[in-house]
């Protein structure tokens, strides 16, 4: 297969996202027309031929995640009964990944069985950005390459907001979940040290609160996700950082699901900024002065380039 | 497995359908809250133990389809891995059925995957009315109980609708896909003769037209069609019969999707009397005069009955 | 993989068409020996080595087609262990396509067994030629190549019965379930009229009469269907156009079974001539002037040149 | 599952074997009519209900091999689709056993393939009498009850041709491949000794001999098989043995095939008696004297009872 | 399936608790020996029947793993041929759990290839304890029972180390990775304090060092892990609490791999008492002083008491 | 693929041999570290991209076979995962090969688990050499090639055994099963004859003897095997046709698996020379004299080419 071989397409996810990649690629963007008859079922018309094609499917199943992941299914469909060579699926944002276990009792583990759909349905490869959990690559017999925006997040950090002086910043996770990830985005901005925050109740019948693990005071913080969905918790994280005595507080997550009221709490908190990665679509009016969004365009280029001409896609992190 | 150890649960898709089966089964229904988080992901909580029960999951996959059917994809995923007994999926209207082949180049045959998806979340048996076409039963391997409405929709129309004389009455099919369904119905009907309407354009440059095909003159006719979903064909057709000569024109189907503009359309229409079944929740606000609605909950119990008691299906219809 | 990569086998279902098809492409025919032992099991000696290669297996599942059918999963199973790169199933005619679905109660539906079969035995793709219904693609999860023979035979008629003249013609379908196929040919025909048969029980205790919808009083009849079998309705049908006053009456089907007594019936009919096609092996005896034949041989050479090139197949048909 | 829950199967390969089980089991044979199309297609219907049973399809794959598998497996697909609690395939003969691997290059394993389609078709456990390789037991993952019916034949020796003495008699394996089996048979019938025939070509351009290793001379042989086809190669074995100064020669398989021209070959031959079982039919022109048949009804009803009621099948062979 | 169908097998991983287990329940072991031929390939030998019983088979994958998993993938093989009516995997230590996702280029992900092994090998349903990911659950398709030893440990400190007061006692994570692990023990264990300890690098070029992050000083400390295998990290996490101003330093696990130098590096660190359970089997020469065992016993044969009877699971750990 | 793009791997079980492949091929051995854990989990590294290339990974799965076994199977899954173009097994010698049907009630068919196990892990391809079973090639439904070092043995004797006359040579199997191997041997040493050797109980309570069938008085004779594991059958064997009078007694066989005590036994046995492959590595302190090795690398080698290049296997063997 030479590299002149593949072509990418897309629902409507995140055609942005996708328009910027095939920039980036300077190729053009797979003619399909995805609709949505009267009654909500999905239509797709692919106007081109993908016989022997090494097909991209580029769709992040964020919100509304049932139609964008039907979306998904149904363009790998199409695509295989159309004899396409091989059908990569692009899933810069994984939605159900955080129904990745049973917690409690009868629960499903919706993360597995998207994982099982986008396998039946035809998909022979995944493509994901910064998974909840990275345990999901093992819900995949199918190659997964799993890729990072933790460093651009970082690089993005040390080079625009440059007011966060190494010697006295803390990178802080939001919760117990998140300290792995805390850890290595710290590791990659000056190895600075980490904190971490627990919701807890400190006796019976006393209302939960936010307690910091490790030493914040006089310290400007980055509180670092890798989803930021309705910002509860990250905004309530910041507050008690404040209250423990740090000085400035900024946020980052690579996925920007933002269900409301995100904006309002965000726009509303101590937090100075919030850096996002455009993994998943940002409707204009939630684009506001405190959100400062990285693109993952240029690392998912590289990534289906890489795939494409069988080059190494770990080198990309090295 | 005694009669005794099943469980009915549904998700959102047609919660008074649900009921009402439950209520003619004098079984109470399964503990179960189906909610959508902020981002519309779905979360399911049963509450209540479905270990070795045989358990059925009613849920037509209607508009919202992606959503409706997610709902019942991870109903079954949570109830195989809380070690259900056998989980059978009750679908009274199968979304996406009229994409059941390919037409045209490199389209999706969804009814198919579809079928996959429902198979792959671990579904051991399928029970469906009135499938757009019979074939789909063949794109499971797990045993597909098939049941019909239309011997409900001819008693009705005869209990209820006397002044239709099995003398000068037509069933009429919408178009030439629904032929052999109309003869059906037609048998039912005191079986009386059938006509067919089919668009044509006489020749090129000259607008499409309702073509009859058969003889409907000074006739009361009743439209057969299973799926009625925004209603333009069938009103087009009420309409042609109209002006070919027919006396009163009835419409039935067992599917009401009716979508926009479906009601309006009805409304305006030639149509007397549109009868369909509650195979799909119909909200209050389109539920009109001129629709007239039967119960399918009385087939759908006795089915659950029989199938639960290991008692024929097919003796339902003989 | 580059065009002259690929290799042609066949059993012993139709030989004829399989060498005009090589013989089309300009290439040998794939080295092999299909024989019966003595208690009739199914050997195969394929006679030159096949790994890597895109191998094309050619086989009509055509009576006997129990043999027919073993002899291509026998074929498929030598292929897949010897190394072939791809194996396509071109099955001009597909055996057990009338059973795919359940209309009694405990039926098979014989059409997905035989998918499963195929798939399982190792086919990767599927060509076929106006199945009994287009869902049986649906059948398949591999890619399935629908080819119709339905233009060339309008085609053939345009050129070859110039007597029928467009504003006389009428295209009928021989029953209820023929219709849009009835349709699909008409329009490739100067669009010419369609009508339809009916066999029909006026009333009970009365024997079951052939019932003629639309008009065909004074104008040439083209019967049109997909198998003709034992051509018992079609006959009958002949004969009540032309009670009910039709001109002449011609035939067409894609497939030609003949099943006895098929050839006694068309020769004893009012049918003035049978356009079949090759699908299916006509043996000498049963050639009767009466029939004739149009070959799917250039089609089913241009459809593997297409596939094994990566070029469309939808293009043929535009 | 209680003993009363199970229903007996057949198509037509051995009707009457499955007369005698059933009589042996005092139940009645599932009501079901396996006809042929005017084209060759199979027709299944089946006319009892059984939702739930515990089903046993007895059918060999003799001649018309292709025939009968295809039978059984249609049979299987019918009465998955029909609910049926548990479907057992029992297969006196077990037709393409002997192509159980690759001798030559690009050969089919087709004793593999019939297993995939068996599995494939639904059927969820396997009953097996005196397979030709006790490895095809490995091509299923379902459970598979291996029989034999060697002691029932040694036993029939022992008891109606009381003539051979213990001390007299060889057990005589006609080829190179039954050694074991004929071990196996010997030590049943009074532990005696054994030999072994092989086909030879002394050296390049002489003509293949038969050789006997082991000690014949003065003894009554009894010549070993586990499948009668053609009868070619136990005819000139136990011409051998005259030649090399046999005393009497008989002959033993568990399967009679005998493909033409097998009945005049043994008519012919010096075997004295040649026991075969009724394991395939034996239709009443090849029944001659020379032949007699052992019953293995009572072996296949004991083998259903106690696989219904969970009762150890490796007891009925200590 | 009555509660008195089931039985118990197991082999050569942990006999000791299989032992305590059956003596629970009062039922007999299941008869197998499951030994080693001379080159060490694994023979296994059930000596009951086990048709359509509910057998359990209890097989830790702990040292030496890949002997301890084949013998339980050929034990589940044999049972599945010898039709077990349900084949139940219980786990108590899941061998390869930690290679769960791939952190480097090209690593497996064992974890789940040991899933799909065992679920091909015919079990159809896993017991697991304290997985070391809970998303190890979504690596199965078949119901997984997920129990946790945590409350047993924390009610063991609770009733056996009462100098320990909930006011002046901190839980601790040994690493980042298990700070959930160690909430969720604390809170059960007085809902004390959690710290965490994390090994970090100050700078480039220095070695890394133990850094405690929440306040330990003049705390009584419980280290909290799931598995402790060589126990390197804990005794120099347990070391780091102490230079830090820890009190006593305790610690807990709930599976005791123990590799070799571990029991040394328990021996001489500053840990007082490490307590563990047998879900791995301890050789007597480990069982040191400072080590004392929790029996699973009594979870493990409760969890099997109401999986055979279809009582709920989750109940165990309201 | 281009004869350039393939890759050889290799776990530990036979390193030698690997690179003897390499040297012969003139390739680098892919840069792989497969270590143990100190609780003996296998550690896989992968050092250099996989992606795209047709890699072929070489281990027999000999002593100890379930270390080699799962390191095969670890391979397999970092490779699928790593995005390897195609994996191809090469297992010189089959663990568990002779697990390979029931023959006592409730065994399991060990060689078919593992072979569903090598699949399961992503194999797309097996190549074996002299499986103890040529049905073993059934339980795989990927390509097998299975080679055989028969004819490099006769052809050994042949060159370096001159004082073994060929009208004075006996190939003689062991044991009844190894007949048909001991034939095809002596076809390749000059058509020489054979005998067979049986272990029997003469008479109840009498001790079992080795009896010899077949003529060897006076002839050198050589003993014919697949396996020689604990070299018990095989040296009695020796002894026997020494005491039947044969002159100088000579064995071989293909795998060498000599567990303990097989080097002791052929050391004081009659035999004068044993030939075997080093398909399994043989430790320095077993290769005594009397053990002669053939080397199967240029076998393998000329395979991996031919496969590589789609070449035909079975030309090799003409």
């Amino acid at each position: 297969m030479n590299t002149n071989d593949f072509v990418i397409f897309t629902g409507n996810s995140n055609t942005e996202l996708v328009d910027e990649i095939c920039r980036e690629l300077n190729v053009h963007k797979g003619d399909i027309v995805v609709s949505h008859f009267n009654d909500g079922e999905i239509s797709i018309d692919i106007r081109e031929s993908v016989r022997g094609k090494n097909v991209f499917v580029i769709q992040p199943t964020s919100s509304p995640v049932n139609d964008n992941l039907m979306e998904l299914l149904i363009i790998i469909d199409a695509l295989k009964r159309a004899s396409a060579g091989k059908v990569n699926a692009v899933i810069p944002y994984y939605g159900y990944a955080r129904q990745d276990r049973k917690v409690r009792a009868r629960e499903p583990i919706t993360a597995k069985l998207v994982a099982n759909l986008i396998t039946k349905a035809g998909a022979q490869r995944m493509v994901a950005l910064d998974l909840h959990a990275g345990q999901i690559q093992g819900y995949f017999d199918i190659p997964v390459d799993h890729l990072t925006a933790v460093p651009f997040l970082a690089h993005y950090f040390a080079e625009n907001h440059k007011e966060l002086k190494p010697e006295t910043t803390v990178a802080v996770s939001p919760d117990l979940g998140g300290v792995t990830r805390t850890r290595s985005f710290a590791n990659r901005l000056h190895n600075v040290p980490i904190a971490i925050i627990e919701k807890r109740r400190p006796k019976a019948n006393v209302s939960e609160v936010m307690n910091v693990i490790g030493n914040i005071e006089g310290k400007d913080c980055v509180l670092v996700d890798d989803i930021v969905d309705t910002a509860g918790t990250i905004c309530k994280a910041a507050k008690a950082l404040k209250e423990y005595g740090a000085n400035k507080v900024y946020a980052c997550a690579t996925h920007g699901v933002l269900s409301d009221p995100a904006v309002e709490r965000i726009e509303e908190s101590v937090i100075e900024k919030f850096i996002i990665t455009n993994s998943i679509a940002l409707p204009p009016e939630k684009n506001i002065d405190k959100i400062e969004m990285v693109s993952v365009a240029p690392l998912l280029a590289d990534a289906i380039t890489r795939i494409n001409s069988n080059n190494s896609i770990s080198e990309m992190f090295d």
